[in-house]
């Protein structure tokens, strides 16, 4: 059994992480972060400090996602702002989680036998990108799965029904490397030396930890 | 409407561009390539050449399907040959299909609006990978759309049931201008100075002009 989660270095992904660890004790995990460009290249920096307090292997793929077209994550001009005109919101790159779940199917593909694909979006927290509900993910994992010749790769997204909040309480439930492993997670959009507690993944963030009733792990704070 | 052909600027990817000029004569054409460490990065050059020739816009992006897994068709260490073990054949990338087919998506999804991506997958001559058969389109299509959350973009693969003889007959019923473009076209496998003659690819090309009763207009030849 090979388990490949999608890992930003982030606090979803990072609980996804310890979530797969959890669920498959016995499998060999792989960690696979992306580097395309994006503004908070910061969270690879924590990817790589995460994946080797987890004891897991970190791999770091370029993906010229930015060369397809213009947002707020990997286009410095365009300005952070999430869906308030009604359209998508401006951290909306077109197809990414596509991109970043094929790429996985291409390395679960090459490690052989079963596998598992583990991707950390929510469809409550990101109802405005259509790439984090069920129904993608669902169609997601077929098209991995026909395109392989494989029907026992599967995508998991277990935190697609969860709030930050039960995310936050998931994290908990996943012990104490978990939790310092989320301490070390980067979720801020600005990309600095520390979180810049205004910008919409920073207020997210903190309203999990206050919903919670959990004070954020976060080393720096 | 916008149109993306995946374009390797082999004889198949050649014969799907010009498909989808006489298809959409008034869209936006694009002809993506990757540069993804194949051996007959030859054809990249040919792609420029067809591409300025067809006067449709050339996107070359760089991934590194390569650093996915080794195969004949990356990694020079491993030899050529087609599925002849009953396995799948050596220049099987897993879910390389899928992984161009979703940055097509990106780009489609940048560019806004109704769009198509238009593969030269054929089920006849690739029977061996599983990402070339109708079942593995259709899914992409609709992971692509839900991807998106755009159901008028569309996944075509204009060759899906066409053996290379059909492809040659559909090129030269497409006009003069296509059938320079798949002389110029790059097949073999071997990436030298001219076509080996020899390879899979090679014997394919000339079976199917044979059979189609064609001489290939190939400018080397």
């Amino acid at each position: 059994m090979n388990v490949v989660t999608l890992f930003s270095g982030g606090q979803d992904s990072t609980t996804c992480l310890h979530w797969a660890l959890a669920q498959w004790p016995h499998a060999t995990h792989v960690a696979l972060s992306f580097d395309y460009g994006q503004r908070h290249a910061r969270e690879l920096a924590s990817a790589a400090r995460i994946a080797a307090l987890s004891d897991v292997e970190h791999r770091i793929v370029k993906v010229p996602i930015n060369a397809l077209g213009a947002n707020a994550l990997t286009d410095a001009s365009v300005p952070v702002k999430e869906g308030t005109d009604g359209g998508l919101p401006s951290t909306f790159v077109p197809g990414r989680n596509l991109v970043f779940v094929s790429l996985a199917a291409g390395l679960v593909g090459s490690m052989g036998g079963p596998g598992a694909i583990v991707i950390g979006a929510s469809a409550v927290d990101f109802s405005g990108y259509p790439d984090c509900r069920p129904a993608f993910v669902a169609a997601a994992e077929l098209a991995v799965q026909l395109a392989l010749g494989q029907s026992d790769v599967h995508v998991h997204a277990p935190l697609i029904e969860r709030s930050k909040a039960d995310t936050v309480r998931l994290a908990r439930t996943l012990g104490r490397r978990c939790w310092r492993a989320v301490g070390i997670s980067w979720t801020c959009y600005e990309g600095g030396h520390r979180p810049c507690g205004r910008c919409p993944a920073c207020v997210l963030r903190a309203r999990g930890f206050a919903e919670a009733g959990e004070r954020d792990p976060d080393i720096r704070s």
